[in-house]
Parts: structure tokens; sequence; C-alpha cells
């Protein structure tokens, strides 16, 4: 096994993790998640995003939340825009980063947003070129990547396509997702190496979630193919809405206890991102469910 | 990735998984457990012990549950012996197989039965000598090959010892157990090559804990050292008494789900084990701890 020094943890429960909560959660407590994972050390946590109210009401505060915050010097903060609405929002919050996304399935795209895959990403030049011109940073999220609820297996073809059109959009990072979770190794193994084929590997992210537990044995493929940027949720914060009552985001504190194993070098704390994981737990009244982080607290509390 | 194009799945959780259930299974149950998975296509299955139902009272019905069960040929019925006297009651049930043990942890073998390594697995001399006599295979346990509660990581060499140990007893196979869970893949690449570098790797199987979520990364990293046999234990039954309110074993549905993911061949139908994943956790009352039969039947009901 030849694998990275370092990797980068993308910490991506304010957004990706609370935006399927019901109830809403404060913006108090939004602030204090994200300023007590910017002090623990996380090089980028996607904070917010800027999309309609009316879609995802969770995510309304986005700009109380981002006004709220403590700007840690070298934490990038970042936010999902849809298009030039959400991107305005974005910069008048002087977010860092501005994720726009696509999907890799045709079906996905069709079922989701009425239109191809190559449309979606069309749409979203002006913003891209609006970004580059405000010296933003810009990332691609591809999602479907392994696979759709709707027709199966995404062709690996059809990811790097996305991933080639995003590259032109001028993106810095790429994410390679599995929405659905239903990815496995060998074919995680099989899309970053070919989306490193057209992409620096320096660039892609993996995304992945533990809806059928294969998120770490996902990451320790994708690892091996020469991927060292990675998105987790502490406690595991986001759900499935594929799969009700399911695991979604791969908890960090899971994926920290394997790096670590690993000796690769994350710059983060293990146990002060396990006592963030049951604090907002506690806070949004959820069972946490990364298994270090349960296992670490009863190792404690015993 | 060189994996194995067939793995053997060594179904623990009659034995392994039931055993600290601290309200007992009923017999009937127990046996349709067996039959049910035997049926699914398992090669082997820990079935029972014949430890002092003082110790391990869930397991009292050995002998009435080796009596009830529908034999599969081809299904390997594993018994776990402590002494001559269990050995007397496995032959008597007319088990395939007994499982002998020991920790590859000084420290845990001092605390838990008061006698050192070397001399935990001697005293198992007459009973791997009866067992070559009866004809019947023996399995060999090194628990904590991982780790230990007391002492931390264990030392590769340890392990590699009481892997000598057990061959020179004559065991047909031999375990590597990451008892606590704690274990993470690189260093069970370590552990596994150079066990493998003493004991025929065809022989060597994998049993991992998913306490810390590491368990799916931890087979595949055994995977490309070469192993070929894995423990599981269906609806991940079994829980951690070294965490409490944790996982243990890892769960057949998991295994199963990644491996077909690996185009490897198992003999076996995930859809069948999840069934029986979630009748058993209905039979015991608990949660199943599987990812994949947690969101395979999610899917199943929308």
């Amino acid at each position: 096994m030849s694998l990275p020094s370092q990797v980068k943890i993308v910490e991506v429960s304010p957004r990706d993790g609370l935006q399927n909560e019901k109830q809403f959660v404060d913006t108090a407590i939004k602030i204090e998640l994200i300023d007590r994972l910017s002090a623990t050390g996380f090089q980028n946590v996607e904070a917010v995003s800027f999309v309609s109210p009316k879609w995802v009401p969770q995510m309304a505060d986005g700009t109380q939340v981002m006004a709220g915050i403590k700007r840690r010097p070298g934490t990038i903060y970042s936010a999902l825009v849809p298009n030039m609405r959400g991107f305005e929002g974005a910069i008048a919050a002087k977010v860092d980063e501005v994720v726009i996304f696509g999907a890799a399935s045709e079906a996905f795209s069709q079922k989701n947003i009425n239109c191809s895959i190559a449309e979606s990403i069309a749409r979203f030049e002006p913003v891209a070129q609006a970004a580059r011109d405000a010296g933003l940073r810009l990332r691609g999220s591809i999602s479907c990547a392994l696979a759709c609820p709707y027709q199966g297996e995404t062709p690996v073809a059809a990811v790097v396509d996305v991933a080639r059109r995003m590259l032109a959009l001028g993106c810095d990072e790429i994410d390679v997702a599995d929405t659905i979770g239903t990815g496995t190794a060998l074919r995680v193994g099989q899309v970053m190496r070919a989306v490193t084929e057209v992409v620096d590997p320096a660039r892609v992210s993996g995304h992945f979630h533990d809806t059928y537990g294969q998120a770490l044995a996902n990451i320790l493929a994708a690892l091996e193919a020469g991927i060292s940027i990675f998105h987790s949720s502490v406690a595991g914060l986001g759900g499935c809405p594929y799969a009700k009552g399911a695991t979604g985001n791969v908890a960090t504190e899971d994926v920290l206890y394997m790096l670590r194993g690993l000796d690769i070098d994350t710059g983060i704390d293990l146990d002060a991102v396990a006592d963030i994981g049951h604090w907002i737990s506690d806070q949004i009244g959820r069972k946490s469910s990364s298994r270090a982080g349960t296992a670490l607290a009863a190792r404690k509390a015993a």
C-alpha cells in the first residue's frame, strides 16, 4: 500500500449534515458547531448554502451564520450555491469557496432538475465565471458518481465527462460523491483512477456515505488510488434520504480513527472531534451514528 | 489490488453472537438460526460452545442445539471448547470442528486465565490430540491479535508466536482476531503478512469487530494480504463487552455487500442473509447493527 502522508478532511456537517433536519436548528448552534470545528483544526468546513429557503428551509440563515462565526485563519468556509442568486448571497457573506454540483447520471439529472447533465453544468457557467472574477475558490461536486437511485451503476465514462466539464469551468477541486452509498471498493478505485487521469489527483476529493457500511473501505480504496481529500460529517450527521433510517455521510470520527492508524496526518485531534460529535448529537436530539465516537465515549465512561 | 476470487465466511452468530445475550435465547430459536444459515449456503457455522454453564449460561444447551439441527452436507458445524470436558461434550454432540483459543497478549492471558500465553496453549494439547485422533477439524483462535484492553497494541511477533504454537498443535485453521475492534488497516496488513509467513494463507482467517467502524476496511486490507476466510455475524450480533453499547462482530450483510462489489464469490445470497438478520433481531428484541441490512430493509419497505 502506497498511501498519502497527509489528508485534508472537508467537514460537511454544518451544511450537508444539518440540511435534512426537519426541526430548525438554531442559528447560534450552527455558529457554535462551525466555530468548534474550525478551532479543532479543520482546514475546510462546508458551512452554509444559499439555496432558496423554500427548497431547504434549514439553510435559510446562511447569511446570519456566516456573519456570526469567528473566522479562523487557514480555514476555508464553503457555501453551496445553485445559481447566480445564491452566488450573490455567498459573496455578500464573504465565503471562501463556492460549491457547484452536477450529477453523473442522466436519469438523476432529468428526474431532479429536468435537464441533461451537460445542460445542468452549463448553467453553472456564470457562477463559475463570477467566482473566478471574485478570486473565490470553486469546487465542483459530482453526485451519483458510483450509482443513482434510478439507473443503477453509473458508467465511469460519465463521471470522467462531468469531471472534465467541471475542470473547464475552472474548478479548483472536484468531488466524487457516492450520493446513495451503494459503491464498493473495487469500483471506487476504478472511478478514482479514471478521474485522476484527467484531473490532478491533488484536486480530487472523495465523498462517501456509510449507508451500506462501505465508506471506510471505499476511502481506503481511494487512498490507494492516490486521493488525499475526503468529506465527512461529525457524528455521521446527515442520514440518507434514499433509505429511511439508514446512515448517510461517513462519520468524521471513524475516518480520523482509520487515518491515524494508517499514519496519515490530518492535523485534527480525534478526541476533540468526538466531543463535538456528542455535543451536536445532544443539541439536535439524535444518537451519534459514529462507531468510533460511540466506542470512545463508552471507554471514557468506563 | 490482487484479491482472492473466493472467500469462505464463517458465520459466528449462533455462538459468538448470542453468547453475551443476558436473556436466555430459546433452544428452538438457536436451532432455527443455525438451520436458516446453513440453508443459505454457509460452509461453516460456529454453532455452539461446550464451556461450563456457570461461565456462559447462554450456551448451556449446546448438546440439545446440535441434536436439533438439520445437518446440511457441506457445512462445518464448529464448537468452542475450553478443555477436555468441553471436548467430550463436543464429540458426543458430533460437531465437525473444535475451536481452541489463546490470547496474543500476556497481560490479557494473565488477567483472564491467570497463566502465560505459552501455558494457556500448552493446556490445549490433550484437546488437540483428541480432536486429531477423532478425525475432527481443529481451529485455533488468536484473540487480542491487534491490541488488548490492558497493554495496548499487540506486538506482531507475539501473534506469530501463538500462530506457530497453534500450528504445532495441529490446527487446520488459525484465526487472527481483533477482539476489541481497535485495529486499523495498515496494522492488519502487517499482522496478516507476518502470520502468513509461517502459516499457509489458505488456512488463516480474519475475525474483525466493527467497534470503531474499521471492520470492512480491515477485511479489505486482509484480502490484499491474501486472506480468504473471514468471520462475521448476521445483524452484527454480539456487541462488545469492552465498550458498552458499542458494536462488536462485523455484520455478515456488510461483509457480503462488500465482497459482492469486489467480484468475490462466497456462495451466499445477501438478501437471504438480510432476511435472517431481521428475523433474529426481532426474536431477541434488538435493532440490527448491520448497515447494509438496515439499508436493504429500508429500500424493500420503500
